[in-house]
C-alpha cells in the first residue's frame, strides 16, 4: 500500500481554476473527510470517471467551491485510486488546499512522483516515462512529436524484444557452462551472430538520432556572428518578438521561458550570441576572438551579418580568420541595411567571398525587410527530416550513453563470437549488453537512476 | 443559441497538466470531432459529469492524450453544454490544441466570458459573478472570507428583496398618477417610509463596511517612514522575502504577483515605501517632504524606524514637522539597530517622543531580532475584526459608488415623503434608487457595465 500523495498539477500562479491531484489506496477516503458533495452522497459511494460538485471545508471555514474527480481501483494515470480536484485558481485557495490535505494525512508529491509510481505499477516503461517529462516540455512540432513517438513506446519495446532474445542465448549458454565438461553447444553460434548483428544495426540506429534528436530538443544551434553594429540584436529581438508575440496571445508567457531559443516555422533554434569581432580584429589570438570560434564551431548554422554600408575590405580582412572555421557549416550570409544601398550596388556584394559555399540573402532587420525570407532559409538549413509517427528518435543524453555502451558490449559479443572466446566470458559480454540495454527500458533500475530522472519532472506530475 | 467558446483556464505556463474549458451549444461535438475515446465511444453518446480517457488528433497528427469531462445541458458552471480537456502541460500542446478547437469553429473565450455567461443563464447575480474574480485574487485569509461570502449571495440577495418592495410601492404611486384628479393614495406613505428607513440603514451599514473591505481587498495601507540609513529596505525584503518563501515552497510564484504588499498572519498589508527624509529637512516645503506627507495621509498605520545609532535630537527636530500627521493613525515606532546599543541605554530611547500615542519596539532588522513581534504588532494594529459566514462586507468600488448613489436617492425619497413632493417627482426618486441598488444585483446592466466588470477576469473565467 502506498502513501496518499498531492500536489498542484497546474503551471504556478493565479488562474481561473487549478488542479490538485491526489494518488494513493485512501485518496478518495480522505477527501470525503473534507468534502460535502452537493447530492449529499458520499465519494467513496461513487463510480470511477465521474465528476461532483461540492464544497470543501477546514472545519467551519468554507475554503472552496469544487469539482472533484474520482479514479477508482487501477484505472487511473498512476495505476493507483487517484482524485482531482479542481478549485478556484487562487494562489491562497491552492495554498490552504494544500494544507489542508496535508493535515488530513497526505504528503506533498516529490518532482515526478505520480510518473514513477505510474512507472512502477507498470503503466508504461522507463523510457516512457521519460518521455512524458519531454512531451510537457515540448516547444516545437518536432520535439512534441518526437517524445510523443516515445511516449507511445515504439522505441522501447524494440530493445526490450531484443534483450529478451540475447536472454535466451545467454540462457543457454550458461546452460553449457553446467556441461562444460561435455562440450556441448545449446546455443547456436551462428543464430546468436545474427542476432548480435541485428542488435547492433537497430542501437547503432538509434544512436546516430541523437544528434537529430539532441537538436530537436535543445534546439538548432545557430550562431550570429559580425561586427558589433550590423544589426545583430535588431535581428535577434526581431525575430524574438515575433515569437513572443505568438506565444503571448494565447498564453501571456514570460521572456524567461523563451530565452534565447526560438520555434520558426516549427523548428526550434537556438542563437548563439558571439561578441562582435571588430574589436579583436588586430589582435587574433585574444580570448574574445577565440571565444566566438569556440561558439561557430558549436553551431550547426552560422549567421554571418555583413553591414552594408561599411566597407567590405575590413569584412575580407575578417574572412581569413573566419572562413576556415566554417567548414561543415550551413552558412547565411546576411546583407543587412539594404535600403541604406543604391539597388545597383547590390550586385557587388553577391560576388563577396566568392569561394563561400553559403546562402545569400539582402535584408532590412530594422524595416524587417526579408525576414520572412530569411526564416524560411534557416529552416530549410535546418533540414530537420519530417518525423512520422513510427520514426524513433533518441533525444534523451541518459538513452545515449546506455546505447553506446551497449554498442561497444555487442561488439565485443561479436569479436567475441569471431574468436571463440570461453563461454564464461562470452555470457558476460551479453549480461553487460542487456544491462544497458535494460536500463533504457527500465527493465533494469536504480533507485539511483530513477532519482535522476524523476527529480528532472515538474511537481504535480 | 450561442457560440462555442475556448479557452485556457489554468495558469499560463508550463505546468503537469492544463486545463482547456470550453462552453456552449455543440461544445460536446466539437470535440467529438477530434477526439477518440480509448472506449471507441462518441461524446454524445456519453453522460454528464463523466470523464474520459483518449487521443486528440489534428488530422494524421496525434496532439495529446487527453482526459475530456463532460458537462451535459445546464449542469454546468456556465448553465450550457460545457466540455473540459485535461491536456498534458507544455505550452506547445496548450496552444496547439487551442489553433485545433478554433479551426474546428470555436471562439477565443474573452476575458470573463465563462462566469459573464454563467450570469446571464442566471446561474447567479452580477455581485456573486463579481466575488468569483475576487475569489480568484483573493490572496488572505480575510479577503478569501469576504469573497466567499459574497460569492454565496448573501448580500444581493437583501438588496434585491429591499428593490423589490419599492417596486410595490412604486408601482401603487404610479398607479395613483392615473387617478391624479381623485386625490386617491393607494401606496401607504407611512409603510414606504418605515421601508426607505430600513434600506438607508441596510445600504448605510454595507457602504461603511467598504472601507474595512477595500483594507482587506487592497491590503491595510502601511507607510514605513525614517531616515535614508535607518534600515527600512532590510526590514522590507526581510518581512518580503519571508512570504516569498511561504508561497514559493508550494507554487515557485514570482516576485510579480506579491508586488509590495504581504500576507502576515492571515491580514494583507500595502507597504507604502517613502522617500528618506533626511534630504529634506531643512526646506522643509520642497516636493518631496510633502510626498511623504500625502503618504502618511493614505496609511492607516505608519512604522517609522529610528536608527538608534544616530542622534536623537536630529529625530526630534524632525519630530515637529511629522508628528501634527499621525493623528488617527496606529503609530509603531520601531528602535533599529538594538544590537548595536548596550541595553542600559534602551530606556532612553522608551521615553522619546512621549507625547506620541505609539508602539514602541526595539528590533535588529539585519539580525531579524524581535521581528516576530513586529508581525504581531501589525495584526493587531490592523485591527481587522474576524469575519464571519454571514457577514457581508463591500470590497468593490463599484458597488460602493452604486451604493452612495442609492444612498443619496433614497434620502430624497424620504425628504420628499416628509415634505410632501408630488407623485411624480416621488416616483422618480424611489426609480432612482431601484436603478443603483439594481445596478449592484445586475437586475439592471448595460452592455459597457458588464463589459467593463467581465473584462477585468482571467481569460478562461
Amino acid at each position: 500500500m502506498s502513501e496518499v500523495i498531492c500536489a498542484i498539477s497546474t503551471p504556478p500562479g493565479m488562474g481561473a481554476i487549478a488542479v490538485i491531484r491526489l494518488s494513493g489506496e485512501g485518496s478518495v477516503a480522505l477527501v470525503d473527510s473534507i468534502f460535502q458533495a452537493a447530492s449529499g452522497k458520499k465519494l467513496e459511494s461513487l463510480p470511477s470517471h465521474t465528476v461532483h460538485f461540492g464544497r470543501i471545508s477546514d472545519g467551519e471555514e468554507l475554503l472552496d467551491e469544487v469539482l472533484v474527480t474520482l479514479f477508482r481501483g487501477s484505472r487511473s494515470f498512476t495505476g493507483e485510486e487517484s482524485v482531482e480536484i479542481s478549485c478556484h485558481g487562487s494562489i491562497y485557495i491552492q495554498q490552504r488546499l494544500m494544507e489542508l490535505l496535508i493535515t488530513q494525512g497526505a504528503r506533498m508529491a516529490e518532482a515526478g512522483e505520480f510518473t514513477r509510481r505510474a512507472f512502477r505499477n507498470g503503466r508504461f516503461d522507463l523510457s516512457q516515462a521519460e518521455a512524458v517529462a519531454d512531451l510537457i516540455a515540448s516547444s516545437s512540432r518536432a520535439s512534441h512529436r518526437v517524445a510523443m513517438n516515445q511516449m507511445r513506446g515504439g522505441f522501447a519495446r524494440k530493445l526490450a524484444e531484443l534483450r529478451d532474445k540475447l536472454l535466451q542465448f545467454v540462457s543457454l549458454i550458461e546452460l553449457e557452462l553446467d556441461f562444460s565438461e561435455e562440450d556441448v553447444e545449446f546455443a547456436n553460434r551462428e543464430k546468436l551472430y545474427e542476432l548480435t548483428n541485428e542488435i547492433e544495426q537497430e542501437i547503432q540506429t538509434l544512436a546516430d538520432s541523437f544528434r537529430l534528436g539532441n537538436a530537436i530538443k535543445s534546439g538548432i544551434p545557430v550562431a550570429i556572428i559580425g561586427e558589433t553594429n550590423v544589426g545583430k540584436s535588431t535581428l535577434l529581438n526581431l525575430l524574438l518578438n515575433e515569437e513572443k508575440a505568438i506565444v503571448s496571445d494565447v498564453h501571456g508567457t514570460t521572456r524567461d521561458v523563451i530565452e534565447d531559443t526560438m520555434n520558426i516555422g516549427g523548428v526550434m533554434f537556438r542563437f548563439i550570441d558571439t561578441a562582435g569581432i571588430r574589436q579583436t580584429v588586430d589582435a587574433i589570438e585574444t580570448m574574445g576572438i577565440a571565444r566566438t570560434f569556440r561558439k561557430i564551431e558549436q553551431a550547426s548554422i552560422v549567421l554571418w551579418m555583413i553591414d552594408m554600408t561599411t566597407p567590405r575590405a575590413q569584412i575580407e580582412g575578417l574572412a581569413t580568420s573566419i572562413l576556415p572555421t566554417l567548414k561543415d557549416k550551413q552558412v547565411i550570409l546576411l546583407f543587412n541595411k539594404v535600403d541604406l544601398i543604391p539597388d545597383e550596388q547590390r550586385a557587388d556584394f553577391a560576388n563577396l567571398l566568392p569561394a563561400l559555399n553559403a546562402d545569400r540573402l539582402f535584408i532590412s532587420a530594422k524595416r524587417q525587410q526579408n525576414t520572412d525570407q530569411l526564416q524560411e532559409i534557416l529552416v530549410k538549413a535546418a533540414a530537420i527530416p519530417s518525423i512520422g509517427e513510427d520514426d524513433v528518435i533518441v533525444t534523451n543524453l541518459r538513452h545515449y550513453e546506455s546505447l553506446n555502451s551497449a554498442l561497444n558490449a555487442v561488439r565485443r559479443v561479436k569479436e567475441g563470437l569471431e574468436t571463440g572466446i570461453t563461454h564464461d566470458f562470452l555470457s558476460q559480454d551479453i549480461r553487460e549488453c542487456m544491462f544497458y540495454l535494460g536500463e533504457i527500458t527500465g527493465q533494469i533500475s536504480t533507485e539511483e537512476i530513477l532519482g535522476n530522472i524523476f527529480s528532472r519532472f515538474c511537481i504535480g506530475k
